[in-house]
C-alpha cells in the first residue's frame, strides 16, 4: 500500500516483472458475489441509470476508481484509468475519427487534463493491442504525461514505436516489451494477461488485482477455435481468474447486438482460398493494415495459386515490415514483387493488396477507383475484393468506391456477397460465454456506443446477474468500488473528459465554436458586407462591399446583391448615427440581424452574416 | 405514327383509355430473340461498357430511345424518358437525397433542361408509385414542362395532388387516376399495367408497346406471395406479357446484391404480433410515413392487444388520411387517440406511431430520442421500435438516436436484432424471376448506384442474356431501338443529365462552384484579409482588418493573427506599388498565396482566404 505518500514525488513507478505461476492472490477472492452494494437498489434503476452521489465528491484513497477516458460513448478514442490510494494506471490511448457533424477534423483524442496534473502518479500505461483507436492517441498523449512506461506485446510495441518513430518521439519513450505469460506490478496493481483473439495479432486481455478485488479487461476480442495464426484463446487463463473471484468484469461491447458467433478466420481463409483459385485475372485486394492474419492468408493463396504480391499503401508496407521482422507473417521468397515488375507476369498471376477498405478518400483503393493511382489501372477483368466490414459512417464512401470500380470494369467482391470478412468482436453467444468464464459480481460493458453497451447490459442482466450490479456509464462518470466489495457511480467534476480534437498541427484548438462556425457555413456559405465609414460623420465613404462565398452562385444574382447593398446604406444611414460608440458594434448588430432576415426571405438559406466597418 | 409533325404543335396529346382485354399489338411480338443487334460483338465489351457512337449524333425519328434522366446512377431522382418520333413520354419525377460532399442541399432533381425544351412533344407523365424518389419532385418539374397530364393509380395520385397543394399547384395540374387493368395511348405509346408489390400500395409495373417492340418496366418491386394487403403481384399479366415477345426488360437494382428473397410481410407481420404481446410498456413504433401495410400491421396489432396509438408527424398523419380515404388503410374504432388522451390509459395501452426512422434530425423520433418532443418524453419501460433498414448514409444517425434513446432508459428493438422489418425491393432470386417471365431480347437494369447495376447485369448474364444485349448506363447515355429491334447506345449532347440542387428557396441556383466553397470552409474555415489603401498612393490607411470563421479560435491565437497582419503590411509595401491596376487584382492573388501558405505553415490548414482592397 502507498497511501499517503506525496503524490508529487518523482519516484520511478514501482515495477517488478514476475512469473504467471507465481499466485498473486487479492484479498477479494471467492467471497465477492454474496456481498452487498451501495447502490440504491429501492430504486430500480436500469443499467446506465445507476444512482450518482450529488454531494461533493472527495474520492478515498481507499477507494479503487474506473475512470473511462474514452470509448464508452463511441466506437473509438479507448483510454480507461485505474486509481487506487496514490497509484494510476492506464489502459489503452486510442484515436477516434470524427464524424461529419465534425467536419475538418482529423482525428479525436480524449481529455486528459486531469491525467496531466495527476502525471506523478502513473505508473504504467498498458495497451492490449495495436489498433489506432487503442495506441492512436500515444504520440499526443504520452509526452504531455511525463512519458510514463509503457507496457504491452511485441508486435503492439512495433507498432507503438512506429507511430512515436513518426513523430520523432521514438528516443525519450520507454517501451517495455512483455509476454503474455509475464505479470507485472505496478504500485498497488498487479497485472497478468491472457491471450484472446482479434483481427490483430498479440491482443491480450487484462487480469489485474487491486486491494479490494480483482478486475478483468478484456477490449476488442472474440473467441476463434480456429484462428489463422493457430493461437486460440487461453481459456484456462480465463477459467482460473474465475475461480479465483473477479469483482469486476469489463467487456467489450462492438457487435452486442449480433446473435450466434464470430466465423472463424479459418473459414474466411477457406473462402479466400477457393476465391483465390476461381479468379482468372488479377486480383485486387483490399484489407485493414493492420489485419495481419487477413494479409497471412492473401500470401498464402497467391503462394498457393502462383501469384505474385504487389504491396501498395505506406501503413501496409509498414505493418508488413513489422510483422515480418518479429516473424507474425511468413511469406514465401519471390512472392512479393515491385510494382514495376509486374509486367513480366501474366493478369492470372497477380494479387494487389492495398488499404482503403473502407473507401477512404486517400487510400489505395479509392484512389485506384477514381482512376488515378500511380501504379495500378483497372481494367477489365480484375476482379478486386473488399475484405472489411463498414465502420458505421463508411457506408457511402464504400458504396462510391465500389461503383467506380464496377464503371472502370473490375468485378467487385465483398462481404455482403461472400463471407471474405469476420468482425474482430464477440457476437452475443461470445459474450454471454465470457461472463459465465469469469463470473463477475459486478459488470460494466465497454468499448462501443451507448446503444451497444445497454444491449450488452442486457445480455448480463440475462444471464442473472442483478441489474443494480451493472453499470453502462457515460464518459465522466467514475465506477467507484471499496473493500467492502460495494460499488457506486460518482462523478468528480475535476476528472476532466470530453473530446480534444485533433486538426492538421493543432489539438485541442479548434473548439465548439469553431466546429459550430463549419457546421454553419458548409450548410449555408457566408456573407461578408463591408461598410466603410467615416470616422467622424458615421457616413458611407463608398458603396457597401459584399464578400460571399457558399450562399448563391454571385455573378447569376446580381439583382440580390444590388438590393443587399441597397439595404445595408439605409441602415447605414439611419441607424450609422445613432450610435458613434467604438467598434460600431449597434450598427453591427442592425446589420447582422436585418441582412440576415432580409436574405432568409429571399432565399430561406441563413449564411453566416459578417458584418465589418472600417474607419477612414 | 407522328413523325414529321411539327413538334412546337400545341395540340393536346392524343390519350384514351382502353381496357386490358383489348389486345395491343405490337409489331414486335415473337421473333425479338432471333434478330441482330448493331452493337460491335468483336469488342466483347462489359456491361457498363457498350459501345457509345462517337460521330456527330442525329436523332432518328423512326427509332425508339430510352432517355434516363436519374436513377440509374443513384438510389434517388428517377425519371426516365420514352421517345419515338414526335412523341415524349415520362415515367417517375423523383428526387435524392443528397451525400455529405453535397452541404447544405435540401434536395437533388434531374436536370430537365433538354426536356423543357421538348415540352410541346411530352404526350403524358406515368408514375409508378407514390415514394419521395419516385413522386418528389413533381412540384418542380411539372410547371416547368407546362403541366402535362399525369396517369397513376388512387393512392399515388392522392400522394401527389398532397404535395402539389403544399406547392400550391394542386389547381393547374391534370392528374389523371387509373385502374390497374386499364389501358392508355400516349402517342406512340400504349401502356398496360400490372400490380407488383413493394413497400407502398397502388405499385404498379408498366408494359409499353411502342412501334418497335414492347417494354417492361418495373421499378421499386419485389414479389411477396403473402403481402399485408392481401393483393400479391400479378404474375399472370407478366408471364402474358412475355409470351407477347418483350423487346426490353427495366427492373430495380436497388437489392441486386442480396441474395435469396425478400421475407414476406406477413412475417413481419407476426413478429409485430409477437412484440405487442411481448411489451410491458408504452411502444414507440418509427417508419416511413409512406409505408401503409407496416401502418396497418401497427394497427392491427394496438386492436388485438387493446392499445391506443396516438400517431404524431405532419407527413404521418398525412399519410394516414389518405390512405384512410381513399381505402387503403382500415383502421378500428377509437383505437386513434389524441395525445392529450394518453394520460387516461396505462403504458401498455399505448403506441406512439411515429416517423424518423432514418435517424433525420427534424422528424419525431429523433426529437422523442433528444428529449426535445412536444409531446412524447421517453421514461424506463419504454419500447422503441425501428421497423427501416438504413438507407446507406444514414447508419451514424440512426446509432445516435439508438444511443439517446437507451440513455434515457428506452429499450430499443431494431432490424438487426428482429425481422421487424423487410425491404420492398426484390433480391436476387425474384430478379431472376422476374426476368425468366418477361423473357427479354435486351435487358436494362435501372434503380440503384453503378456497382448494383452492374451485380444485377451479371445476374442477368448468368441466366443467359449475351453480354452484349445488357445496357448497364450511366446518366446521359441513351440506349436507342430501331425497328429492325436492333439496340445501341448513343450519346447526345442536347439531351442534358446532371444534378439540379434544392436548397431552400433556390432550384439549381447552387452550382458546383457554391458547392466546393462550402466543402473547403466546413473542413477548415475562411480567412477574410480587408486591406483598406489609399487610391493614389496604394499605402495602407489602417492596420489590415482579420475576419477569420471555422479555421482557428481567434481569442487564444493573437499571436498568429499579428504575424499574419505584419506579413501582409509587408506585402502591401512591396507589391501594392508595383501595379496600380483596377481591383488591385495583382496584390490580391499575391495575398492569398501567400497567407495562404503562411497559415499553412503554421497550422496544416488550409482556410479559404478572402482578400479585399478597400480604396478610400
Amino acid at each position: 500500500m502507498r497511501n499517503g505518500k506525496n503524490p508529487h514525488s518523482q519516484k520511478p513507478a514501482q515495477v517488478r516483472t514476475v512469473n504467471f505461476r507465481e499466485n498473486v492472490k487479492s484479498p477479494a477472492q471467492a467471497e465477492t458475489d454474496r456481498l452487498d452494494i451501495l447502490i440504491n437498489k429501492a430504486t430500480g434503476l436500469a443499467p446506465g441509470k445507476a444512482s450518482v452521489a450529488t454531494s461533493p465528491y472527495t474520492a478515498s484513497r481507499q477507494n479503487l476508481r474506473i475512470i473511462p477516458m474514452g470509448g464508452i460513448e463511441e466506437v473509438g478514442e479507448n483510454m480507461t484509468v485505474l486509481e487506487y490510494g496514490d497509484d494510476l494506471i492506464v489502459i489503452d490511448m486510442g484515436l477516434a475519427f470524427p464524424d461529419d457533424t465534425m467536419p475538418g477534423i482529423d482525428y479525436i483524442i480524449p481529455d486528459t487534463k486531469w491525467l496531466e496534473e495527476n502525471r506523478r502518479r502513473i505508473r504504467g500505461v498498458i495497451i492490449t493491442h495495436g489498433h489506432l483507436d487503442h495506441i492512436g492517441a500515444v504520440p499526443y498523449i504520452l509526452p504531455k504525461l511525463g512519458d510514463p512506461p509503457v507496457y504491452t506485446m511485441p508486435l503492439t510495441a512495433g507498432f507503438i514505436k512506429k507511430r512515436l518513430e513518426e513523430f520523432g518521439l521514438l528516443g525519450r519513450s520507454r517501451i517495455n516489451i512483455l509476454n503474455k505469460d509475464d505479470a507485472i506490478a505496478l504500485g498497488n496493481f498487479k497485472i497478468r494477461f491472457f491471450r484472446i483473439n482479434h483481427s490483430i495479432p498479440d491482443s491480450v486481455g487484462l487480469c489485474i488485482t487491486t486491494p479490494v478485488g480483482q478486475i478483468v479487461y478484456v477490449t476488442d476480442w472474440k473467441f476463434d477455435h480456429t484462428p489463422a495464426d493457430g493461437k486460440p484463446t487461453e481459456f484456462d487463463k480465463i477459467a482460473k481468474f474465475g475461480a479465483e473471484g473477479v469483482l469486476l468484469l469489463m467487456s467489450d461491447s462492438t457487435n452486442s447486438i449480433k446473435p450466434g458467433y464470430c466465423i472463424s478466420e479459418r473459414e474466411i481463409g477457406l473462402t479466400i482460398d477457393r476465391t483465390f483459385s476461381d479468379i482468372k485475372g488479377r486480383i485486387i485486394f483490399a484489407n485493414f493494415s493492420t489485419n495481419i492474419a487477413r494479409i497471412q492468408q492473401v500470401f498464402d493463396a497467391a503462394a498457393k495459386y502462383n501469384r505474385k504480391v504487389i504491396v501498395t499503401g505506406r501503413s501496409l508496407v509498414n505493418n508488413i515490415e513489422i510483422a515480418l521482422s518479429l516473424g507474425y507473417l511468413k511469406i514465401q521468397p519471390k512472392v512479393i514483387i515491385k510494382s514495376e515488375q509486374a509486367k513480366k507476369f501474366p493478369d492470372n498471376q497477380i494479387v494487389i493488396l492495398t488499404t482503403g477498405s473502407q473507401g477512404e478518400e486517400a487510400a489505395g483503393l479509392a484512389r485506384i477507383a477514381r482512376g488515378d493511382h500511380k501504379t495500378v489501372k483497372i481494367k477489365k477483368g480484375d476482379t478486386a475484393i473488399i475484405s472489411a466490414s463498414p465502420i458505421p459512417g463508411n457506408e457511402r464512401a464504400i458504396a462510391v468506391v465500389m461503383s467506380n470500380l464496377t464503371r472502370l470494369g473490375a468485378h467487385v467482391i465483398y462481404n455482403k456477397v461472400l463471407d471474405i470478412h469476420t468482425s474482430g468482436h464477440a457476437h452475443q453467444e461470445e459474450l454471454k460465454l465470457m461472463i459465465a468464464l469469469v463470473k463477475p459480481k459486478f459488470f460494466m460493458p465497454i468499448h462501443g456506443e451507448h446503444h451497444m453497451i445497454v444491449t450488452h447490459a442486457d445480455l448480463a442482466k440475462g444471464m442473472g446477474i442483478p441489474e443494480n450490479r451493472i453499470f453502462a456509464l457515460d464518459n465522466g462518470q467514475i465506477l467507484e468500488m471499496n473493500s467492502a466489495r460495494e460499488a457506486k457511480v460518482v462523478e468528480d467534476p475535476k476528472v476532466s473528459s470530453g473530446y480534444v480534437f485533433i486538426d492538421g498541427l493543432g489539438i485541442g484548438d479548434v473548439g465548439e465554436v469553431v466546429i459550430r462556425d463549419r457546421q454553419v457555413m458548409a450548410k449555408d456559405g457566408m456573407f461578408v458586407v463591408i461598410m466603410t465609414l467615416d470616422r467622424r460623420s458615421g457616413r458611407l465613404v463608398n458603396q457597401p462591399d459584399i464578400i460571399s462565398r457558399g450562399f448563391i452562385y454571385m455573378k447569376g444574382n446580381d439583382d440580390l446583391i444590388r438590393e443587399v447593398k441597397h439595404e445595408v446604406r439605409k441602415l447605414v444611414e439611419s441607424k450609422g448615427k445613432e450610435k458613434l460608440e467604438p467598434n460600431w458594434v449597434y450598427l453591427r448588430n442592425i446589420v447582422r440581424d436585418e441582412i440576415g432576415e432580409y436574405l432568409y426571405q429571399k432565399t430561406e438559406r441563413r449564411p453566416m452574416i459578417l458584418p465589418v466597418v472600417i474607419e477612414v
